[in-house]
C-alpha cells in the first residue's frame, strides 16, 4: 500500500483539503510555496497517464475545484499544475500557487518549513468542506 | 487572436502531432527535451482552470492519447505534465518526456536546438494520425 493510500485511509495523518468519491486532496508536507497541494486518485495507480480516461477526467475536474479554492484564498498569479511521479508510485497532481513565475515549480528549491499550526491554517483556508 | 489560435488555424506553421474536435497538439518550438509537446484547447481561454470542467476533461483525455504515443516512441521514464501559463494567454499543457528527473522540467534550462528536419522527424514519430 502506498503512503498516499495510507493517508487516504487515515492511517497516516495529513492536512486534508477535500475529497470526493474517487479523489483526495491534502497539503504537500514539503511545500515549494504556501498552499502547495497534492491531488490523488483513491485508486492506486502508479502513472498518471495509466489511469482510465474516465478516472483521469475525474481527477482533473476535482483538481480544478481545489485549484479554484486555492486561487481564491491564497495570494497568487495563478495555480500551476505539475505531474512528475518519480517519487511515490501513486499518481499525484501538484497544485502550486505561482507567486513569482516558473521558478516556483523548481523542485530543487528549498522547501518551506511550516509549523503544524501554519499547515492547519492553510488547509482550513482552502478546504472544500 | 493568440499565437496558438494562429497555429491551430494554419496561419503560423507548426510541427503538428494531432488534433480532435476540441484540441490540438504540436511540438514546442523551444523544447526542454526531445518530444516536448504542447496540447491546447481550440477554444481561446487564458487560464487552464477557467476552462469548463467538460473542456478541461476533454483536453486532458486528449493529452493522455498524445502522452501515450510519446511514451511509446520516445525513450523516457514517463511523460511529465506542466501547466504554467505565464507566457501565452491561451491555456496549454506541456507534455515533457522525462529523461533524467525533475530537472528536465526546469524552464530555466537551455532549450534544445533542433533543425526543421529533426522537428519533422520527431513530430512524425509521435503523430496520432
Amino acid at each position: 500500500m502506498t503512503i498516499f493510500s495510507k493517508i487516504i485511509n487515515g492511517d497516516i495523518p495529513c492536512y486534508k483539503v477535500g475529497e470526493d468519491a474517487e479523489n483526495f486532496a491534502f497539503l504537500d508536507i514539503n511545500p515549494l510555496v504556501e498552499g502547495h497541494t497534492l491531488v490523488v486518485p483513491k485508486l492506486e495507480v502508479d502513472k498518471f497517464f495509466d489511469l482510465s480516461p474516465e478516472r483521469l477526467a475525474s481527477l482533473m475536474t476535482f483538481a480544478q475545484k481545489v485549484a479554484k479554492s486555492i486561487e481564491q484564498k491564497i495570494e497568487c498569479k495563478r495555480v500551476a499544475v505539475v505531474v512528475l511521479g518519480l517519487d511515490v508510485p501513486h499518481a499525484h497532481v501538484h497544485l502550486i500557487p505561482l507567486m513569482n513565475g516558473a521558478q516556483d515549480i523548481d523542485f530543487a528549491n528549498e522547501k518551506l518549513r511550516l509549523t503544524p499550526e501554519q499547515f492547519k491554517e492553510i488547509a482550513t483556508k482552502i478546504a472544500l468542506f
